[in-house]
């Protein structure tokens, strides 16, 4: 970790930190930003924005604070805003409802601001990108083409779409991927706060989560895809999705089956995950898992509540890797939603833009 | 209900109730035959054998009574005999843990019971009849071949490829099946007591149940297989299965996704399904359910704790129908894993075989 | 079960059925309501009322059924009313929520109507009766004193408050109480639809119920105590409550100890609870419970998924009793929230009425 | 923590960590011994001890490892050893099952060990000390009274009675207490591994845990007790205790009310606890918790999800304090059943003694 600071640190250095706002923070992944970016080395919270109700008051008597690390006093005691470009602060973090996101994000947008968003309103617009750190950084260069003056917008997945695409890129690289598919058992922090009633998990499963079957059929192919000169060439995978909802409070489960243009052995595939590292890793970003990607020899691991906050939650955890008698393969696949799948993967894409001089002090 | 008994109980109105024998009667399926049986109309439980450590005991003594609905007196009184085939009953339900299950089945039989068996052990045997009584009565020719001079076993499958094949008999008639993929979250008393270690899924998910998978690729190819002169000819799918276990109590639902020789469109489905009846239901057993599978039009059903129960738990429920990228069309499906899966299963096929004139009096 | 039909059921034998209304019927309570008067010997729902929302829309459109029955069709096709007292019914059955129960209900009974209520907003009013049917239905009396012509107000307490007045009744009469303590563990039902959010009680107790303690301290005094000239004269009982939100869908369970002025011993106690009969089981109504109260002599029962449905939940449930080093005896208790807790409740109340004469047809 | 470590650390700067030994090592509290003491700036693990069935093997190989954070990689090479006091350690922390704990301690104890046990067996040996570390540390002069030449035998208490007698402490030094009711609602952890089976708390809460309320009532008044010349005089206090098994993996919750011989105002009792503090804290040892107890102003905290692991597990939080109809006054407890109340009170104990000179390199 030090030498990993020493280095990508060497510019902040000479430098104070950057000044963020975080749009939607008294929300479920608002909230999350705000513990997270509370104690990152490189930015500071300075302005935490709100709907009409929280605005005026002070942070800690605005938010019901559900994380089990105490709320900072400093932060505790930031009034909060209206979510409006009147900021301090160039570098925005969207933890806004997609009801609302679309909006509001692009008027930040046109009056400057760098948004950095977790919606999913932007996130298949052409010039969006939409980018997992170690999977596609290249497709940031869909910046260049936004139609905003100098301020830009940039978006991470679904929640459920992080973990898979980061379990899929090893393996689209090196065998050729044709079809995938995947049946989620997805957390209860997905949905938000106060999100599914207890009632409806309590001794059940729900076997359908609304709009997100669309998502994982969708996103992996626009990140999974190819940048060129008249935009991003989606992959040609086929990928299907069931999800499901299930009474785990983070961490959401997928079980997936693959079909490769090249098959490969298992040997290989486990090789191709362990192995795999990006750009995140090569920088050394704080946010950064050392290994994207864990593999488990015991055929019942991962499991959410023993494995999701593996490297802080950044890292994701695969198991029990076997032939499949329809497709190619099949394995089990673990993230950690709220954290790679949301909050963590809007961080990684801030440091990255950062490290690649995309963000000025 | 009543018309039901009126015609089916013609011969029953001049007989006495057949007299039972319920092995393995204190553990987890032994206590659901017991629920079942000590109110069966045509069946009277004589005997309940279980393993050295409760012989002698009182029932009510021996057993650990895990239902809502109380243990009856008369069920209570009676001694907990060996496992040995000295009882005065010829019919013999066997909920016996297949790590003992084969040789005392075998004993039985070869003593001239005819054992009604919910084990493992026996279902692939090439003689041995594996039938879902909506499915593939037909297979029960097999008992004719068996080496046994009077006795018999008959088995029903695995709890979690009972609903399954109940909801792909009617797509395999109608339409032919190619490949078949379901990812299944299983209940708790799939694992009987104590089974899963409450620390294993609260707050998580075990995606592994040992040899689950096995079975549910395996057994559905005999089942929905044909009768020959030979022997039964396996059908000619390909199946996957990935098994979970979730916090539920009651209840396996699955995410299935197929793939058919012939196209339907989602009303044929549908419609196929609903209508779909079998032997149970001309005979009108008293186990059968009116209507075997239910079709749900809200996408977020069916749901384990809402719809388990419906036609006390015979029936299983299928819902979100809708096209698949990968497959045809996949969907959700959900049957009670103790009733419609074992238990309700076992005695469905006593009833068919007593209505065949294959158990007398 | 048929002789008391055949008994209470005389007079209904030349009859119709009385048609009721329910108001709040697509909530939570109404919807309770609905499930046990859909099959009533008794009642026959004639008009279902509901907010502004579900006005005009048919009842099985204007719900989101939650039960594992499924809602009757003729019921469904029922067209939602506004909560106005132009209905056909003189009888009325209130599920509403109590921050509009108060002024809907003075409305009904100012214009004639016998309103039945679950709601808890008029049960401390001097003149309306707050009646658990086994313990104090000579409280019925105060209905003459209501300041309405032909209209009247019942109420039935809080769902925690039913079990424990059927509990401590009879030790009241017999040894007499002098104080009382009680900390519940209370299920998801209580809070109704969609109530406690998953996120609150995975892996979690919430250890507070907004008002809850009050009740608890409160009701039992009125119901407990002595009908006079001059109105109720509360008991003289020290009550002391602490409530807690466990993740159990149904059932309320209490760790209770008592103090009496008169110390019996262990079998006195067990005794009295087991013989404790009241004017329910004499009438033979149809939703009385044939014993109200069970003891376990396994010290790990009563437990809510075993034992709530006792009897169709109209039974309480009593275990663990031992003696208590700083009150005299402490024991575990267990009761259906919604049914004996709620809905059961007032139903036993409205039969009582019918049965006493104070309905007619 | 930096000066902490200093400051305590001086002797430690010219010396080697202590070798130690644990015993039970793969059970459950083996694990959490290991988890904890793994990364401790003290003591340093050279032998670890269980039963027949893992001697002989790696560690990593005969545990089933249960925790987040992963076994290091030196611990898992080390080969598991019997529990025969032939060890190269004479620091030796139990975590042994009651069952065998007692005969093996006294052994150990015999040949000259310091055994540091969590074991129930020696906690009420009348020389036996009995140690929270913040709450009776002067009870450790028992240590001189034992029949060992140079062994000694150390325990902490049952997991739910550490933060019980952390909250009762700083009352009864100052008001004086007369009279305790606890109602526990404990985790599931608390039962060890298999432990609770998991259909007997799905949807379910067990009002009953065997031996425990005994423990609770007996425990804090040999804690809360003074040391005399002849051994410790017991507390005068009457406890009463109820004990529940709910569905929370890790946070023993408690319901307790008080009654004391001199009243005190809310603001004091708060007071009381905020501002308590030991010799832990302070000695600076390096597990001590900075506050022991914390105070939350919002009725429903502390829950145990949120609040289990505040200030690494080792303090203890307190809510919703208010007036008691039957007791003087009532509160919510919550401590981390594994860490507080077990493994972390065992080190604390250790920390103090080798802080006391009582441990000698």
């Amino acid at each position: 970790m030090d030498n990993r600071n020493e280095m990508t640190g060497a510019t902040l250095f000479f430098r104070d930190k950057i000044s963020v706002a975080i749009l939607g923070a008294t929300g479920c992944v608002g909230q999350k930003f705000v513990q997270m970016l509370s104690s990152h080395p490189w930015f500071d919270i300075k302005a935490l924005c709100a709907s009409e109700r929280s605005v005026g008051k002070q942070y800690g008597d605005a938010v019901q604070w559900r994380h089990s690390t105490p709320l900072p006093e400093e932060i505790a005691r930031l009034v909060v805003q209206p979510c409006q470009p009147v900021l301090p602060c160039s570098v925005v973090f969207s933890g806004l409802d997609s009801h609302v996101a679309g909006g509001i994000e692009t008027t930040f947008a046109e009056q400057g601001s760098l948004v950095i968003s977790n919606a999913s309103n932007h996130r298949m617009d052409p010039y969006v990108p939409l980018v997992v750190g170690e999977v596609n950084p290249d497709h940031f260069a869909l910046m260049d083409r936004q139609p905003f003056s100098s301020g830009r917008i940039v978006t991470n997945p679904n929640c459920s779409v992080t973990g898979l695409v980061l379990a899929l890129k090893p393996l689209q690289e090196r065998f050729g991927l044709q079809a995938v598919q995947v049946t989620t058992l997805q957390s209860l922090s997905g949905a938000g706060y106060p999100g599914v009633a207890s009632l409806d998990v309590c001794d059940n499963v729900i076997p359908y989560i609304e709009g997100e079957e669309a998502k994982i059929e969708r996103e992996p192919l626009k990140i999974l895809g190819s940048f060129r000169e008249e935009g991003i060439e989606n992959a040609d995978i086929a990928i299907s999705a069931q999800c499901n909802r299930v009474a785990v409070s983070e961490g959401h489960l997928a079980c997936v089956s693959v079909k490769f243009h090249t098959k490969p052995s298992i040997e290989e595939l486990i090789e191709a995950w362990v192995t795999f590292r990006g750009e995140p890793q090569e920088l050394q970003l704080p946010t950064a898992p050392f290994q994207p990607i864990h593999y488990f020899e015991q055929p019942y691991y991962p499991q959410p509540r023993l494995h999701r906050s593996l490297d802080k939650g950044m890292a994701v955890s695969i198991g029990h890797l076997r032939r499949c008698k329809v497709m190619d393969y099949k394995f089990t696949l673990l993230s950690h939603n709220t954290v790679r799948g949301a909050v963590g993967a809007a961080l990684l894409n801030a440091e990255l833009l950062l490290a690649r001089g995309k963000i000025f002090w």
